[in-house]
């Protein structure tokens, strides 16, 4: 170990996972004990969490993108001088491509094909569509909105990402032209949404974001898709657009209630696709992981600003 | 109509399809009668085609990719003052569309998402995967193959281009990094292969290229594609693959036979998809064919050099 060299521990597992013990040789640091050490990179659950860390901890990095149980649980609270940084964006490009998955499928019309015995291919024609030339409205420009952006335009598709501030949602990949509407006009834009990509927070604000009157001025041809969080669409009003074909189909990472009980009806239903939260299964997740780690032990080594930091004000 | 505007006719429908007439004056033409036309958009098949063309007419655009049928009625020899385009290219998105959805559909588990009546995450957790940091074998970079390419890299998957001569393929959207190999050295590349995409041509020279020697070197995550010709694919190797686990799975739009007859074991097979021939179904088709016309109107006009020239010698 060099003089200069960074310690860095890895916590609550032991042995350290090899992954993240490379995460942070690539970064440029040296694995220490949490004794010493200048970071923490926390693998583990809130509730496992040292109650004090050394003087030394400058800053901790935690393993989820949505921290609420660590702030609900007082650690960010309780180390006021430590920096903290979520893994926000590091999951991403996961659960954009599960988005994109479920969309394509859908509007290809692949649940009927997959139950479908004979050829049939009379009957199927005017069913298969395309995203060419549709515009796909993306809810939620954050983390999973921006990595999804890039993966639609080579399609065809025309993007309108709704955000807050409506500010012009840049990042790599995302063109100049994708046009970004503030949440306050998104009910102008349902008439010219022929699918909807959810992936905004949920908050009391977005809490039924898609209700039956958002569903009524979509149309039959309509994928909605949700990787968000259950809540933000209202289920009751789902099941009865789907089951009406007031829309087209829905495909659904998340759902409310979740788990999805068993005799659900968007377990039956022809045009709906579920999948049960697992757009970024463990060890997608975790190889995403040791990437952020990695970059973000760049970063606090080179003494740069850190991907992904906490507000302790902000609440994420 | 200016002094200046290029008429264009439309055959052989009365009334004209409002999209063509639209792509026509998009592309900056005036709509006229065949006699005094410059351009002939023909719509039909060649054995309505007229027996003789006016002098006027300069250039005639066909509705096929393929145009063996117009050459074999004699009616590009008959025509040696006229230049005629195809629509070579018009119809390669749709499929390379359908292409990848079949590919994330199959690698995230989707056949077997719909087939679940319940939640159960943790037996869906290990199954679901991701075209990030996979390498994706495409046989044949015409295209479809090229259409595909810049829909898989901003997924984070990377892309062998398999062609007859080895040179780098090129095209809109298609990064400097892509590999292209030649289609001798087509052995090489399975060992490092993830998935395979097959959209190259059906010749003698391809005729069972995915044989049962070429599915044992493949991985049991990979899938194998399909959107070229059912001749390429052994299927009874496939079957097997399939059935022992040998590989992931398959998407087919193509089939050998085809159309797949009733009880045959792609039918059941839990990891098949099998698509009736419908990538490019002909709602999707009239479209795409009315922006290629925009497009190449706009280059008539100009005096540009025209999309998909037909070469009389070649005969394609």
């Amino acid at each position: 170990m060099s003089e200069t060299a960074v310690p860095v521990a890895i916590g609550p597992t032991t042995p350290v996972p090899t992954m993240l013990a490379k995460a942070v040789a690539e970064g440029g640091a040296v694995l220490s004990e949490l004794a010493g050490a200048r970071a923490l990179i926390w693998n583990g659950g809130p509730g496992e969490f040292p109650e004090q860390l050394p003087d030394s901890v400058e800053w901790v990095q935690l393993p989820a993108a949505g921290v609420e149980d660590w702030f609900n649980a007082g650690i960010i609270a309780r180390h006021p001088q430590v920096r903290f940084t979520s893994a926000a964006g590091a999951f991403s490009a996961s659960v954009a491509e599960h988005a994109l998955m479920m969309l394509l499928a859908g509007v290809r019309y692949l649940p009927e094909h997959l139950r479908a015995g004979s050829w049939r291919q009379q009957d199927f024609f005017p069913h298969v569509g395309t995203l060419r030339g549709k515009t796909v409205t993306i809810v939620g420009a954050g983390g999973i909105g921006r990595a999804l952006i890039p993966m639609l335009t080579p399609l065809g598709a025309h993007v309108v990402a709704v955000n807050r501030s409506g500010r012009p949602v840049t990042g790599p990949g995302i063109p100049d032209d994708v046009e970004t509407v503030p949440a306050d006009q998104l009910g102008k834009v349902w008439q010219r949404t022929d699918h909807v990509v959810v992936a905004a927070p949920a908050t009391p604000d977005t809490r039924h974001l898609i209700d039956a009157d958002v569903l009524a001025r979509l149309k039959p041809s309509s994928w909605v898709i949700n990787v968000a969080r259950g809540s933000l669409i209202h289920t009751d009003a789902l099941v009865s657009a789907l089951a009406s074909g007031a829309i087209g189909g829905a495909g659904l990472d998340v759902t409310d209630p979740e788990p999805l009980p068993d005799g659900h009806p968007l377990w039956v239903l022809p045009n709906a696709i579920v999948t049960p939260h697992d757009s970024n299964p463990p060890q997608l997740r975790f190889a995403a992981f040791a990437d952020h780690v990695a970059a973000n032990v760049v970063r606090f080594v080179a003494g740069r600003e850190l991907l992904a930091p906490i507000d302790p004000q902000r609440g994420y």
